[in-house]
């Protein structure tokens, strides 16, 4: 008897098993979900590209493995009974591969494809009648410069896949802007599409966690800040006619792309109705304050429903949650080394997430708690900047 | 340059440091500070006597040594800036061969002696003027009964080390029993002291994290309920005349015996005014509500306070926080089996702890939040039942 044989319940085993949880991926969400499963008593595997990973750092079984090598891949998901994923950059080929096998996806390889393939993200949600920017593939730069010329300019550039944190987004103002970001992208070979650009009020995020069954709970809605396409801040809860309409679209989303996990739908409110920016299938920045903020993380539930358990209670504890992205400055100063200074604000959370400090790189994030915005904001401002002062020396 | 030298500062470092924390013991508490330690993104390195410990499971950086060998916990304390611990049972001599080497112990062995040595801290606690229950030493049994006889029967009788969850206290109805008690113990050469019998209404307990500067936090008044010497639930926040007079005697306790960390002090109520009952200078299962219920858990505020980082809010996040805790009933039957069930219950948080379940063993806790102490006592019951059912078979 095997232990691939045992787990794969091929065969006899004296008393029922937990299931074991794979985790594809060891970045900074799949470290916090670690740490959620402490408490569940839940036994989790990661597999990391790489040893100095934030979650590799930090969990006790890790398997380090090249997420594009089939066989490491096949070796890891036979020691699992459900897999999930910390980010949505793994190779479509491969998660097929995972479940032809007979490895248990959550979220499956179809419902991962509108995390991963923009354009099929689109298409899907615009035959679905939700509110999507107008939009079109682009196989030529004609197309594209088409397209601009036909709903007007500036029109926003993406990659079909592979982009986040504002990576992969591009704004063309006029046809040459069009032609310079086609001819980059394309030596790269990077696919394109592009869609309107549209006029934003402000940005709101809806968290749903969903059990296969279809069960699920939303958290309150949040509205996030960007800065160069990385989120920089995020404010909850938001209450009123526009947050009940984001939720309302965020739950018809997750029910018709299946998802099963965490998703988070990032929505734009362009002060005439809601408009779909982007799909996350999996815990999301924008939802890190319901760690200390929620009476149940994003993190347990993301866990609680891709193992099909009844979700945990997504309600506010404070009736203001602001969480600030902690982001590197100085080129080797860890944030780490300014903890004292940060926590000297009062009534805050730091999470640093042990990342080589890079300039622009997330390396962690403060939540604060409150009964006002003003003030909670400023608390959680206080205590990132705390811990990147400027001109901290490397 | 050795690793060694380079983590006790002894040769110049190109940039400032992160100090590590040493966890010796890697029971429960182990784990949930270590749990806590992720989000600070906090070194932590755990020595456990055994590989199948509780925090040996789930800590990436975990040391197998016996705690009775003083090279191990001496190359162990090597690789560490601040060692604290997750119970209180390493032998003193051990400790202030730690101390001596320079190695920096928090709290203290001269202060973790009131943890360690009831008698000790009977002594000392009564000759600051703090309420105890009388007692004598009883070096004879002629002694034990003639306390007995002089300050009347029932009396209390207690191991003066290593007692525990209700192990190394009896209660002797008569000299009899006492001599009964007496023999038990001393052919196990365990040595005794007895104390009056105290009437109780009810037990509270009062958290407080103390920084080696003297600063510190006190949690909300907290209602302990025992059952055989072990704690069963508790409930948080307990008001009033008494909680303030008690929360005034842990804060006077805490500083007199010089603590830093989290202490745990247990009082008994006795309807006409307090009485210490007993004190730990660690994380306490009385405090295991804060996880959920506490702006910042004692675990958080453990580490920050050993590190002399600024600590954490202790305020409540919701009117009632209720923990019950998860012992073992059948053998062999993990909670871990009956999570689905569990987790039904609304609004509770599950801990498990990963322990091999045996009947009467402390195998994880359950907290409930709530507006209602009735209605959340029954939903953490609920749910803890749920994890222990009677009758499920090995």
């Amino acid at each position: 008897v095997t232990a691939d044989a045992l787990l794969r319940g091929a065969v006899a085993t004296p008393a029922p098993r937990q299931p074991v949880l794979g985790i594809i991926g060891a970045g900074q969400l799949a470290r916090m979900t670690y740490q959620a499963s402490l408490g569940l008593g839940q036994a989790v595997r990661i597999l990391a590209a790489d040893p100095t990973d934030s979650a590799a750092t930090t969990a006790r079984d890790v398997t380090v493995a090249s997420l594009e090598d089939p066989e490491g891949l096949l070796a890891f998901a036979s020691t699992c009974d459900v897999i999930t994923f910390d980010h949505e950059l793994v190779d479509p080929r491969m998660l097929q591969l995972l479940e032809q096998h007979g490895h248990v996806l959550r979220p499956s390889a179809g419902s991962l494809r509108h995390g991963q393939d923009k354009l099929h993200q689109r298409r899907r949600l615009a035959s679905a009648g939700h509110p999507v920017p107008a939009f079109r593939a682009t196989d030529t730069l004609d197309e594209l410069v088409g397209f601009g010329q036909r709903i007007g300019w500036p029109v926003v550039v993406k990659a079909v896949r592979g982009g986040y944190d504002g990576r992969g987004v591009w704004i063309a103002a006029n046809p040459d802007d069009a032609r310079r970001i086609w001819d980059e992208a394309r030596a790269r070979g990077v696919a394109l599409f592009a869609e309107a650009h549209v006029p934003i009020v402000r940005e709101l995020a809806v968290g749903v966690a969903r059990r296969p069954s279809g069960h699920h709970v939303t958290y309150p809605v949040t509205e996030t800040v960007q800065s160069d396409g990385i989120c920089i801040e995020t404010v909850a809860p938001i209450v009123g006619p526009i947050a009940d309409a984001a939720t309302a679209l965020a739950r018809a989303i997750v029910h018709d792309i299946g998802a099963v996990g965490m998703v988070a739908v990032e929505l734009f409110d362009t002060g005439r109705g809601l408009v779909i920016n982007e799909v996350a299938l999996r815990p999301h920045n924008s939802m890190h304050w319901t760690i200390e903020g929620a009476r149940t993380s994003q993190f347990q539930n993301h866990i609680r429903a891709v193992l099909d358990l009844p979700l945990g209670s997504p309600d506010p504890v404070a009736p203001c949650a602001v969480m600030v992205n902690v982001i590197g400055r100085s080129p080797g100063d860890d944030p780490a080394n300014h903890l004292a200074s940060a926590l000297a604000t009062p009534d805050i959370a730091v999470h640093l997430y042990g990342k080589m400090p890079r300039p622009g790189r997330k390396l962690g994030h403060v939540t604060a708690l409150g009964d006002d915005t003003a003030d909670t904001r400023l608390r959680a401002h206080r205590a990132a900047r705390a811990l990147t002062p400027t001109g901290a020396a490397a």
